[in-house]
């Protein structure tokens, strides 16, 4: 880990930038698994099942018979537990549905906004060690709100050609409607164009490797949406005397966990919590199953060391992270002048761990900086707000002189007479 | 124009297909410029512009007395229309601004999501024959109402070394901070990276021809977000026999002047209205300024006979036009249920005119069928939503030990820790 001593704040962006991540290399071999899914559909899927998850799947749909037995599989706590973080995403979710409100702009002038749910989504949802069951959740809640009539789901199948029962449970609790054993490009190609088994969609969400990401990026130019840019995960944590050093090391660690990319940077003002951190941090790894991988991620870790609590506050706002955990003696007073982050996480009692399974907000976050200009996932994510306007004769002679002078300012000729020849 | 009967409603979007547009050639001249623009700031502005603008600009930057020239050169008339519109597309938007709700998702755990303003937005407004002043208002002005703190505008510069007095007037007018005289992929280029003239952006709105897409669709994948993806505008017309064959016939013609490459769209249940639009189209042309774009473009445009009003609906959904006009009986009760479009325009006297100028909506909207995910733009595009937690010691035993079980059924030890260290 390396420790920055009080930086020139100009300096800042540049010393905790993110490793450049580039795609470039993947776009062409993306690019071919895209046109092969394209033109042969699923026995396009079928062959790179079987090329890159070492299975072959003659049914790609998920049956009745799996969903069933999936349910008795996983465990009642774990249930429980899904149940209760699905009850707060819910309730946290559910107050983000906008109403119509309808707005007189002149007299005779009716103006509105309808949220209506995208009709098909697509949630990919990575396979390998982790069955990210919570990001089911996160994906699946907010379109049911939204009121996406399709919600289909994407994800690897084992060797064995299973779903973990995990993911499968969640699924059919949040009200996915369908799901596909099919991952990585292929999967990204099959919701984009659709195949004989797989629907296409109007947006893709969902994180996933390089490869998805630039399969992402890629159909994001061929008709279909996606979430956002995706990026290594990453937190911040803006600390002074007042934090618990120990609190602090978790929260880092667990950023670290994710992934050998994953950064984690301390914000302190006071050099004696770098060392408490630093030293509890050493403690806790030892114990911890994916202690390689933590390792790795921390090795471009960054703690750094301000003049004070107007500084680091800075640092934070130039920095942009997804997560931004506030653990200062005026937490509350702080997190009212973040501008940029994904999340931000108030207080001692306040981990990103609560945030990315129950506390309720969405823990799909922009990353790589891109909180600077990104949301988070919400029920926004998952509708279009169409608007709609009613003008009666009486409101279009209000704004129509305003209508037919812009217009002939503009060269528009035909665009002012729609209005004159109503005006008559 | 084609006219087509009784398409079976499996057929209609092929039938109805936009002509694909590749953009796929524009990648490694506009990477070219990008790259240059990068390394080489305003001297690579300065020979763009040179090159594709035919001017040689020395300072990017429109200055204080361009501005006040600006303001005595526009018309008292064009100043009242633009204030009007303005003070229309202010009210419709203001009503877009969300307030704070915290959330209590369990007792101790308090969630909420705060709108914050981008901080950097550059806009871009197109050079050409006409001077989109009006696109100026509809970016600018949700920019300001946002809370953007620097808004700042790219336009191409005339031979002459100007820039329209309408988008100087309509820029100061609603709040644009500063205005610089560079267009092409070379000023989207400028808004990504920054030069020593025009600072970097978060995100990058605004329409522009196939380099400007080209450049917006890359540099979306360069650390800058974008609007939307752009296309040729569009408008689709419903109509039975309460319309107005000459209404609706303005309305087709009012998007066919925009560009060659426009697409405007008849669909009706009555055959008699096909006839009488058609007719009442050719008096209107011959009368156009720009017929001969109009022309062009009427000829990839459609006429379509469906069955009956249901069939209309479907038509409009699969469609997913830019601009919905619906002139029926009951326009009302036919636009609650359309599920995708970018704007609706509801009867006899709402001509697409209306919101493209002055109603209040609007009108930077999703085209090429992107209305199936994509929103308009509204304040909503000029804004993060954050979101944010604040758990109590209480708060996190209730929720700690689903966040502890999910955790660890995720593999994620340390996001499991994070929760138990704080609950000893």
């Amino acid at each position: 880990m390396e420790t920055i001593k009080y930086p020139n704040i100009s300096e800042v962006e540049a010393l905790l930038s993110r490793p450049a991540q580039s795609l470039e290399h993947l776009r062409e071999p993306a690019l071919a698994v895209i046109d092969e899914v394209r033109k042969n559909g699923d026995n396009a899927l079928r062959s790179y099942t079987q090329k890159f998850d070492g299975v072959s799947i003659e049914t790609f749909r998920v049956s009745a018979a799996e969903f069933a037995e999936a349910e008795n599989l996983v465990g009642e706590d774990l249930k429980k537990s899904i149940s209760l973080a699905a009850k707060n995403i819910e309730k946290f979710h559910a107050a983000q549905v906008s109403k119509v409100e309808k707005i007189e702009t002149m007299s005779g002038v009716t103006c509105w906004r309808k949220s209506v749910g995208i009709e098909r989504v697509g949630l990919y949802i990575p396979g390998g060690s982790a069955p990210l069951f919570s990001t089911v959740l996160m994906l699946g809640i907010p379109a049911k709100i939204a009121g996406c009539s399709r919600i289909v789901l994407c994800t690897p199948p084992s060797k064995s050609g299973k779903i973990h029962p995990a993911i499968l449970y969640a699924a059919q609790l949040v009200g996915v409607t369908e799901i596909y054993k099919v991952g990585g490009i292929q999967a990204i190609a099959a919701l984009t164009f659709g195949t004989e088994s797989v629907p296409r969609v109007d947006k893709i969400f969902g994180p996933g490797n390089a490869y998805v990401t630039a399969a992402k990026q890629l159909v994001s130019n061929m008709g279909v949406a996606i979430d956002m840019p995706a990026g290594p995960s990453e937190v911040m944590v803006l600390a002074d005397e007042s934090c618990n050093p120990a609190f602090v090391a978790a929260d880092l660690l667990s950023q670290a966990e994710h992934g050998t990319d994953s950064q984690a940077v301390l914000v302190t003002d006071n050099e004696n919590i770098i060392n408490a951190v630093k030293l509890a941090m050493y403690e806790l790894l030892q114990q911890l199953a994916r202690k390689d991988i933590a390792k790795i991620s921390l090795e471009k870790s960054k703690l750094v060391l301000v003049k004070n609590a107007a500084e680091m506050l800075q640092v934070a706002n130039i920095y942009a992270a997804e997560h931004l955990i506030i653990s200062t003696k005026n937490a509350e007073e702080m997190a009212e002048k973040v501008v940029n982050a994904g999340s931000v996480f108030i207080g001692n009692y306040s981990p990103e761990s609560a945030g990315d399974y129950a506390s309720g907000t969405n823990h799909a976050l922009p990353t790589a900086g891109y909180a600077r200009s990104f949301s988070g996932v919400s029920v926004d994510s998952f509708v279009r707000k169409i608007t709609f306007q009613k003008l009666t004769q009486e409101g279009l002679k209000n704004v129509g002189t305003a209508v037919e002078i812009m217009a002939e300012a503009e060269g528009l000729q035909a665009h002012k007479n729609a209005v004159s020849l109503r005006l008559i």
